[in-house]
């Protein structure tokens, strides 16, 4: 009904409409690439979380969870290698003074290119880019006469590194005021922890440890609604190993986190891995999985073989011996690590879009349509809208009673106002499963009209049998 | 057992030692005033925050949540006051360069002095401080010959006010960076979405919109554990109201707060109202909820009167019409609002203050003893501990069933090592409310013995009632 690109317009605008996502702080017209979680959003958002924590810890006896915080000790960010290396090239230019991602203003124009001179320099720049060679880049830009799209003229300054991490003053007192920085991931939380965690937990190799939070990065150019925004939530699970096992563990934990991914009813077609094709340093092995949204494939979640990387780096800057005693084959070693990364705000992304149908539903009688939300029922915000067919004849009583019933167990909305096919489209577009009717025959059997979000269909069913029906479907 | 500082350092110990609470970043020597949650730290903060989260918004059909960004336009701290007022009076020693929060500098002074003298200096410091009077503050200083502790001397700079909030830089591009902060406080993030949420939520007043994040603020002397820390979590719910009809829901939400209290279990006698004895200048009332801890009654809960204030001032500095039309009497109105605030993490220290116990358990012929944490069932980290006797004659595949059978309804921890006394302490110690243990009877009658934690009594029960058993305890 739609194309793909208007596809995603429209869902933006129905994440607004319904309550799902509004754009942050929109009475002062919003702020750059941050957004707020609305009443259903927010909601849809916990159960995403909920659900990947049980998975990960509740249902693993060897995985633990932790919490730590945004602020954390500077030198954590020095041995990880963001201080030095977290970072984008930029050049801006002298008569706008507008700036720009190098990259972006490379791509940018050579998408204006025939084909075969566009990947001629996509190549060199990437060549460029791997050597960190900025006076190359400037260079690049000035022999291909790239122009900045403001000033219009080819006036560069020189290219430089620009850090993404952003960075406050912690504590009050001059002279022990230190810059610190919010966490660009949440992965050094858990590393930092290591000791702690094995330790006071008696954990035993393999074993793993998981985290759900905020990070934040000063993306220079952040787009694409809440898919790249600058501040996010991560869920990120460390798997620490023997040596040596590493391979092993990477083929387990894609296929573990993929297995996820098709719990929740996904088409598998929709999902695919994709191998890096340049590896980080320290890495063994690295793969996305990625799925294909309205505007194309990209990364929902990473799978990531770091070796000791980590850990060897906290040791050399801690000096705290960051090492395991192996009982089993009576040996100390500094763990090895299979990450697993994934963006919260992408899975609420992924699940929206492949959530939402537009429909036709017109007859040759009637024109009709509807938009739908098809979430899995245990993540939908609303689990069961209670409808009484009237406000009169003790039918909202009968409706009450049933929400009294339910709303301990599970998330119920009670409406009483407008025809019951309004109160239905409203809540298609909300995304809950099931909703139940009281009318009058309900005074006289007990039985309800239970309808179906997916397929519209509708059956009586005993009233006494709701709460059953709904649990069975979210548990 | 111990004294109530001692009680109080015994928990921080307890805290770290069973994987609650540590330090951030420890391994660097930590990051002053901010703390990481441990495996159960991290469970058990969960299950306070849902435990919120659930009686706030699926128990009430007229709150809905929400979960605002950190990161909001700057005019939002214009607005609320946070710019201009949310700062303390500071002073430096010359000497020393040391830097002191004013009132507390002259309330360490205070207590050096005798009762009447003491009295008399606070109540002069409080009524500068009412009236802004820094030339005043510092005359009361030099007059009382207040001296630095690290320099010994009186040399003192001007009173100066430091602001609270973190401030950071959004967007790298220098045009358009542009200072922000890191909210100290999540309720403006429901302020600025008043609007979004009553619309698209066809939301009616009276209705509250809550919400659970971080907030900072840079404490100049953050201290006593977790109980002030710069990064911290709180749950906030503001309800919208009827002006005029402030006095009444204001007495509700005071009852309804103090009661979700104590319904999780704790001595009213631990619990206090203390008002406020000095009312901000917008605020209509304000009421303290103080529980007992071991250092003494201390604020964990606030439930304020904030009228139309903060709605009237974003409508001030937005021009956006921050108003409701009220179907009921036909009129549009800047809606009243009665806020209930509370910490998470102080809670999370309420939680585990009431539920710590060191226990004499000595008979004439051994001693002994156990620290318990005697938690309500359904904040636990870990529900039900299962307990195969030995390793050997199928007993752990036993408890492996069991496990299978509970582990998706909640958080069980399966142990087969030490004594089953050993494990019964290490359960105490983190306040799991039911062990199992399976043993050679359990082939032979499939019953097995239950223990519960506050009693330390056993009973023999059948294998198939565990999981119910567990469920109606923490449902």
């Amino acid at each position: 009904m739609s194309t793909d690109h208007n596809k995603f317009q429209a869902i933006i605008s129905h994440c607004k409409e319904y309550g799902f996502v509004f754009p942050s702080s929109e009475i002062y017209d919003g702020l750059s690439a941050v957004y707020d979680y609305g009443q259903y959003g927010a909601e849809l958002k916990k159960n995403i979380r909920d659900y990947w924590w049980k998975s990960m810890t509740q249902m693993h006896e060897n995985i633990v969870g932790i919490d730590a915080a945004i602020f954390m000790h500077p030198t954590t960010w020095k041995a990880s290698g963001h201080v030095d290396g977290f970072s984008d090239p930029m050049i801006d230019n002298k008569d706008s003074k507008k700036r720009y991602r190098v990259d972006h203003l490379i791509e940018a124009h050579a998408e204006t290119l025939p084909e075969a001179e566009s990947d001629a320099l996509l190549q060199q720049m990437n060549a460029l880019l791997a050597a960190d060679d900025l006076a190359g880049l400037k260079k690049l830009i000035e022999d291909n006469k790239i122009k900045c799209t403001v000033s219009g003229t080819v006036n560069w300054t020189d290219v430089r590194q620009f850090n993404l991490m952003f960075s406050t003053q912690l504590g009050s007192v001059t002279d022990e005021a230190s810059e610190i920085y919010l966490r660009p991931e949440t992965a050094q939380g858990i590393f930092v922890n290591f000791l702690n965690v094995q330790k006071t937990g008696r954990m035993k190799i393999p074993f793993g440890i998981a985290q759900i939070g905020k990070a934040f990065r000063n993306e220079i150019v952040a787009r694409q609604f809440i898919f790249r925004m600058r501040e996010f939530e991560q869920m990120e699970m460390q798997f620490f190993i023997r040596p040596g096992s590493q391979e092993e563990w990477y083929a387990y934990w894609k296929q573990e986190r993929m297995k996820w991914h098709l719990s929740l009813g996904t088409d598998a077609a929709k999902y695919r891995f994709k191998d890096h094709e340049k590896l980080a340093f320290y890495a063994d092995a690295a793969v996305d999985i990625e799925y294909d949204f309205p505007i194309g494939f990209k990364e929902v979640e990473g799978i990531h073989s770091r070796t000791d990387h980590d850990l060897g780096r906290h040791q050399e800057f801690s000096k705290k011996k960051m090492q395991y005693f192996d009982p089993e084959i009576n040996q100390n070693y500094t763990p090895y690590v299979i990450e697993t990364s994934i963006g919260l705000d992408r899975m609420f992304l992924l699940t929206v879009c492949n959530a939402y149908e537009e429909q036709d539903l017109s007859t040759p009688e009637k024109q009709d349509s509807r938009v739908v939300l098809k979430f899995p029922a245990k993540l939908a915000p609303i689990k069961l809208a209670i409808f009484p067919l009237t406000k009169r004849d003790g039918l909202p009583e009968i409706a009450r009673e049933l929400m009294d019933q339910c709303k301990s167990s599970f998330y119920c909305y009670y409406e009483e106002k407008d025809t019951i096919g309004k109160r239905y489209r409203r809540q298609d577009a909300i995304g809950t499963p099931f909703c139940v009717t009281i009318d009058h025959q309900t005074k006289e059997d007990n039985t309800v009209t239970i309808r179906y979000r997916d397929n519209m269909e509708q059956e009586r069913i005993p009233l006494s049998q709701v709460r059953e029906k709904v649990l069975a479907a979210i548990l």
